[in-house]
């Protein structure tokens, strides 16, 4: 048949009259590979990740200890159902549909503060993936009392980006799937008196290996050591198996700590990490009445005493009503800030994870021989606080099946405690681990490669604003601060590693030279005995003292 | 000071009322390295090539021959007013605000149609980055007719995704910059009927090399021989400078050909390319009041036949509303489609370069002494219909001094005749370009990385829907159907390289047996002068017979 043609010369006014407007959901759907749904295989474990996120935020923000369930179970050969329960605070009634089915939606686009969650797009973008390759709603229970559950099915109107409600009833707490067995330490999701459950089914594939929602799970609580985390993968019957399959067994991580995350603190943007026209726009909204006001209340950083100087500086009166700055005004403004020294940002805000919490992480996960880990004060790029840590576990070789001698060391990424398994390539942790001189610490680094050895590096960046390179929030974008950082951290972790090879190789030395001791002083103590004519146990007694004499030698070399 | 801060624990309610909508501007104004705005020279770079693409879109579409003329003016030392100006359609008076200061708006995304723009974003992007680094507005002069030009200035209301019109005006045609000076070929931009002027200032800088403005254009015009494009870029006097500087001339690209390449359709949706959630919503969407009309009509490849066959192996009546179809049934359709046999999607909707063209492009910009290309026939991924054009100058080494025989070959990348030059290491072509065996064609070849040798190659993807990496457009997605198509065209140029590296050796081996001829032939005449006791005459003869015997052997071996 014959498609639909557009005739074949257009005019400004036919042009004109196919100009619309393209809603953020319907440009998403079509590219929704920018948001990590490219393939039915990572389509799952960021459907997982992105519920997970949320979870913790908000489990943090209302300061309860965590605790999630994720369910995966297969409901056709090439299908999914998607489900992530967790303990948090619960979510508002009124919030739920825009919370779930609304891109670009969200608390914490609009405010400098550390969290997982940046966009406002994730879970949405998960729901949306489910609805377009199954057709199916997403599926929400929520309670913030033990009464007050609620049950919300929803998809999005793409052509509108807004929720279509399908059902939205009281409803007692039943949750989609059941509670994963008691544990000794605490209780399991499902009698907390508030949380969330949310699922998703989709056109999804579970796999196994480093791209995996096991392995993200694992690095998570990782990151998360005051996390509990229990997880079960459910695949359909084998087709001819001859009864009903035992019941999966869920795998749970425990936590290593009660502690929470220290609190953070939203902060005001920095007055030298803000640009020309964000000012222009700042001075336009404030909710102060004086220029000077503007400058000490919606800014870090400036007293009444700096907010006058960089009034001065740009010739402008500091009671001047904000909306009345003109735009070459605002330019003189801005360069008078530029010129004005300033404390850097403050760094309250960031909750790092912690030199102590990142060797119970890794000590719980990885078997090694040797530990090590770094956290870097905090710093700034382009006005927004950030800071580095990194760790490291190496294993002896062979101890560690997972980790052979002869491979490049594993790196395992995180921004804001949230594991980064996919795009390492374009990561610029994974440019500072190439950067660094790995054959001064003892690992053989092949040129542009990661560096040789059975280990696993540990690398994260905390921050209010992490720069990621993509909306799936893979890779993080190669600013040179956050390069220098990464870098620092990972020479201080490369010259412990050099210590601990240095000594393994004496004590290896060491055992060598004891071994030829012990072959060589009887047959010594013979020819002295001889030589000096000694009786049994003289000779006996000089063959001790070689003994003891030499081995103390040991230490010294 | 203090910063403010936010109470140290949430409750489900204190959460719920920080949420809200986050605008798509301001989304993309926090992340605008996702727009190809990361730093000062990448940003004039995708300004100018924002402005450059849409004029071409709009000239195309018109059916007029293009002529653009390209002028940077340094206003500040880090500031540049990019100006571009067309002598396309024109834009109507009312459409002028949205398209040049509204994200996510136009005329592309919607349909299945080849063109440079796809997204509506770019040109607003560009304005939005100049009004944050500048504070100042986008001004666009446009005529539809002689007498109709409108000047306008606007800014984005990034809060809410919407253009402020600072001024509106009609007004004599007076364009931002004066027309580059008549050339043979044609009448400059600002004396044709109708046109488009844009001009933004921002934070830039204008460098020269691999990633400059000077770059892109000049292989805009190899990718379109029937542009023609001014461009000159006036830096600031240096301070100190005695006198005003003389004038900077233009650098005018001619045209190759006065042929438009062929109108291309817009086309429906291939069957086997559409998913479920997107059926159940054209289902729903449809004017049509049958299924078996739906499928016929909003659909390419869908006879009345092969309608009433997929109707039939799904168990509904063709005559069913089609938003009488429930999910269940919108399931078993989706299933019905997929088992159905139908013809490859249309591909009269692409309009290739061509090789000849691509040729003339790459003779007329790169000095070499071998040249090819190729056109590979229209295939499909993902229901989506698209072309590879490959093309390769290999210059004999020294003959080229941009190209050095020792360095990695260049490549030139094309997306709908439009070139990338940023990402290169994240794009399918160089993944394509690293997979082909070179070394098989003659071309030393490292692993894992480019060839080597003094050659330009040419690689253009034409498609309805040409899936990028980003939204900054800057590199081609992984899609196996379109590596292979990559692969295919660059082993055609290999194969033909090859025959030509061949025939250049065996010449360069007679070359030197010639000259051996020329040497010893004499010699030997002389000897055999001895041996056979020849007269003079008779010898002369002989070595001029030896000559002409060897000089025929020269074409056989």
């Amino acid at each position: 048949m014959a498609s639909k043609r557009t005739s074949e010369k257009e005019t400004a006014e036919s042009m004109g009259r196919r100009q619309r407007e393209i809603s953020i959901s319907e440009f998403f759907l079509k590219n929704r590979h920018l948001l990590g749904f490219d393939n039915p295989r990572k389509a799952v474990m960021t459907a997982v990740k992105e519920a997970v996120d949320n979870s913790l935020d908000a489990c943090e923000e209302a300061r309860i200890l965590p605790e999630i369930a994720v369910e995966l179970v297969q409901t056709a050969p090439d299908r999914w159902r998607v489900a992530v329960r967790d303990n948090g605070p619960g979510i508002v009634r009124a919030q739920i549909p825009k919370v779930f089915a609304k891109l670009l939606y969200g608390s914490k686009f609009h405010r400098l503060r550390m969290s997982r969650g940046q966009q406002g797009i994730g879970i949405s973008a998960a729901g949306m993936y489910g609805q377009l390759t199954t057709g199916s709603a997403t599926r929400i229970l929520s309670r913030t009392t033990p009464s007050s559950a609620r049950l919300v099915e929803v998809q999005i109107d793409t052509r509108a980006n807004k929720p279509a409600v399908l059902s939205d009833t009281d409803t007692p707490w039943q949750p989609a799937f059941p509670p994963p067995p008691d544990a000794p330490e605490g209780t399991p999701p499902p009698t907390y008196p508030h949380g969330t459950e949310v699922s998703i089914e989709m056109v999804g594939q579970v796999v196994r290996g480093r791209l995996s929602v096991e392995e993200y799970l694992k690095q998570c609580a990782i990151a998360n050591p005051h996390l509990r985390l229990h997880y079960r993968a459910i695949p359909l019957p084998r087709p001819g198996a001859p009864e009903p399959p035992a019941e999966v067994p869920w795998t749970t991580y425990e936590r290593a700590t009660r502690d929470l995350p220290p609190p953070v603190q939203a902060i005001q943007p920095h007055p030298h990490g803000v640009e020309l026209g964000v000012l222009m726009q700042m001075l336009k909204d404030s909710s102060s009445r004086t220029l000077k006001g503007v400058l000490q209340e919606d800014f870090s950083r400036v007293s009444p005493r700096v907010a006058e100087e960089i009034c001065a500086r740009a010739g402008l009166d500091p009671k001047t009503p904000p909306v009345r700055v003109a735009h070459r005004e605002a330019e003189t403004l801005y360069q008078a800030i530029q010129d004005t020294k300033l404390m850097r940002p403050p760094t309250d805000c960031l909750a790092p994870i912690g030199e102590g919490q990142i060797l119970a992480g890794l000590r719980k996960e990885v078997p090694a021989d040797f530990y090590t880990a770094v956290s870097r004060p905090p710093t700034v790029y382009r006005g927004n606080p950030f800071l580095v840590e990194a760790g490291l576990a190496y294993a002896k070789p062979g101890d560690n099946p997972d980790l052979a001698p002869d491979d490049t060391v594993r790196v395992m990424r995180f921004a804001n405690r949230v594991p980064l398994l996919y795009m390492s390539g374009a990561c610029a942790m994974t440019e500072a681990m190439e950067g660094v001189n790995w054959k001064s610490y003892g690992l053989p680094h092949p040129k542009g490669a990661l560096p040789v050895g059975p280990a696993v590096f540990f690398l994260h960046i905390a921050s209010v604003w992490v720069p990621f390179t993509s909306e799936s929030k893979e890779a993080i974008a190669h600013y040179p601060e956050i390069l220098r950082e990464m870098t620092f951290a990972l020479q201080e972790c490369g010259r412990r590693l050099c210590v601990y090879l240095n000594r393994r190789r004496r004590d290896a030395e060491a055992d060598r030279k004891r071994s030829y001791i012990t072959k060589y002083i009887p047959h010594l103590a013979l020819g002295l005995q001889e030589i000096l004519g000694l009786d049994a146990p003289a000779k006996t007694d000089l063959e001790q003292r070689l003994v003891r004499m030499l081995e103390r030698s040991k230490g010294d070399d």
